[in-house]
């Protein structure tokens, strides 16, 4: 994709490509094929009364779509409407398929999602990734996604592209993990070891997480700050309906907000930072358990059954949580927080302590905070759906590839 | 303004506006009015060039905004250039001008900014207007605006907008102020208390300094935290070029992150606030001084002249805000942090510590920090640029109120 994430940095007013005929096009494309992904089955003439266009502008459109195979024509209206009857139209349920993939610290996946937002395929591998080299998780990875690429391919999908989540910042190519500590990796061109079939966006597991609750999630969210966690504690920060990337790529570094001024030394190199309060490792060690397999279940498992060491470790963490998330509300003004990925299976011991936080360091009301409904699968989700939002945004550049 | 701060909130591809041939050409006057602004003077062929569109095209352009008033010709290029000369477009230094104005705790300005980006009238008054209640300072603040407009006018220019910058949190409607604890206004429609002859936008005093050295600052920083202060500490986010609102309008709130969360009580609910270590009154006390007026140019000449007990209370504070802006820095990734309004008089002495904090909670290169060049002038030319701003975003809007 040449936008990753579909956010490239717009070019200023004077510095923009020519608002040309061509463009107009494109962009009328886009917005017929996200109106009927969004709204359909639709008619023509609604979809024309939708985005404002005469019926047969959106007509040529429309054809050109069902060419490129991104529509199809569902048959005539059923009778009894007003009026000569008109085909539905609906996004097809073939046709180009996002990929999305996941390198967890436990585990991997990948699946398949078509242009009407349904998984098609999928396929989980569990495996120990800690401090393993980056040559064998991906060679597992790429085993994994022509596993799916070939289920879909079964079914006449087609992959548009390639997203993968990892625990880590990624530089702002979209293709370089500049350091995920708890794969031990630093300065990974995963792009090198991943097949070279399929346009690639590689990204933080927040930042995918954030996009799939912006997408996928039960509100109309615009303004949130997303917060996940593996072993690290990750976030996403989304504005306006666009997720916040920073100048090297690495915002939402919400672990390392000093919770604790002088508190315990960090490997980031500061002091206090929230990922010593509220890591998994942090709350382990704060529980007295020894780090293993599936540490958040066993975690949510001794809490369910009232084992006390561990609910107050869960309170403490919940505790820190809200002084960062303070901070962040104050510069972010947020409409909400969500808790998502790993920290979502948490959410019950942690919340009260957290948003009692929030709101006795807020003299309003505090900013509500939520948990997401996607849970762990949020961020897989949202690598694919990166995808196929890359098709609805721009139709026209796949249009040559069916 | 129909866009405070031209961020109104895009309309997503379905729901946007039709992409016709009237907001092309709405967008394309706009390219070359930006083009011949930064770069003119410009002759069409360049313009046309510089824009990717045929000189025909730009010539209508040209002409429709030289009838607007908002273009003129120099007249001919000087010979011995190759080819027919053309004659070359500048800007017009008649025509519209922006407003800007602000209120501070101490004091009025008003001035009057015209599209070539000169101040060509301003004026000033010192005032009290700590707890003065709003109608009487919008009433003095109305007289510098009639004041300035009718020099402004005296020379042939004619009033765009009135921008107003305020020490405060300002609602999205972008006229009231919601809370401005310096002045003592609570949910005060400023609107309904100015002329209301001009468009009004109204902002947060850090809002309009950010876009100042977004727009005018020695660098070319896109993404970046601007912090300044008055009698609180304000901030304003910038991502992209694009000032961050948050959902209520009060992103930037850096003064209310914990900086030590059992510290102080402070007034926004919370404890150990930046600003219970960091604001000026807080610098105050901690060197044993009484609040006074020019409280900034007080402490800068005690420092100067080597006061220990200021020199300290200065260097705890850029320690505060150190550990403030790691956290942010976390957050947000920016290029820069950039300290203006009143805070850059006493950068010479919040530097060094502010700086080290920074680098001892960062394991690689440490976020630059530097010092606003536009000092304490850039809230009110901010205001005032952000009218001009919006004529050469969309001049079409102003052609027909010559």
């Amino acid at each position: 994709m040449s936008a990753p994430l579909h956010e490239a940095r717009p070019a200023g007013p004077g510095r923009a490509l020519p608002d040309t005929q061509q463009g107009m096009r494109r962009r009328n494309l886009s917005r017929v094929l996200h109106t009927v992904s969004a709204e359909g089955p639709l008619s023509r003439a609604a979809v024309a009364s939708r985005i404002g266009l005469t019926r047969a502008a959106v007509s040529t459109l429309v054809d050109e779509l069902i060419r490129s195979g991104l529509l199809e024509e569902l048959g005539p209206e059923r009778p009894g409407r007003v009026g000569r009857p008109g085909s539905a139209l609906a996004v097809s349920g073939r046709g180009p398929a996002g990929i999305g993939a996941e390198v967890g610290v436990d585990h991997l996946a990948v699946c398949a999602v078509d242009l009407r937002g349904r998984v098609r395929s999928r396929a989980v591998r569990q495996v120990a990734n800690r401090d393993r080299p980056p040559g064998p998780v991906a060679g597992d990875l790429t085993e994994l996604v022509h596993r799916v690429v070939a289920e879909a391919e079964a079914e006449g999908l087609w992959p548009a592209g390639l997203a993968v989540a990892v625990p880590g910042l990624v530089a702002r190519d979209a293709r370089t993990v500049v350091r995920a500590p708890n794969l031990g990796w630093q300065d990974t061109d995963l792009g090198a070891l991943l097949p070279s079939r399929f346009p690639l966006t590689v990204a933080n597991e927040a930042n995918f997480g954030a996009l799939a609750e912006l997408w996928l999630g039960e509100g109309t969210l615009r303004d949130f700050l997303h917060v996940s966690a593996e072993i690290g504690i990750g976030a996403a920060v989304v504005v306006d309906g666009r997720l916040l990337h920073g100048n090297r790529g690495f915002a939402g570094e919400l672990g390392h907000v000093p919770v604790q001024p002088e508190g315990p030394e960090c490997a980031c190199g500061g002091r206090g930072c929230l990922e010593q309060y509220a890591g998994e490792e942090a709350v382990l060690r704060a529980a007295g358990l020894e780090p293993g397999e599936d540490r958040v279940g066993m975690l949510a498992g001794r809490a369910e059954q009232g084992d006390a060491d561990v609910r107050r470790a869960l309170r403490d963490a919940g505790t820190a949580l809200g002084i960062a998330l303070t901070g962040a509300v104050n510069l972010l003004d947020p409409e909400s927080v969500v808790l998502g990925g790993a920290l979502s299976g948490l959410a019950p011991w942690l919340l009260p302590s957290l948003r009692s936080e929030l709101a006795r360091r807020t003299a309003g009301p505090a900013c509500p905070v939520s948990v997401s409904a996607l849970g762990p699968e949020g961020p897989l989700l949202g690598a694919a759906h990166s995808v196929v939002r890359g098709v609805l945004d721009d139709p026209a550049a796949v249009a040559g590839r069916t």
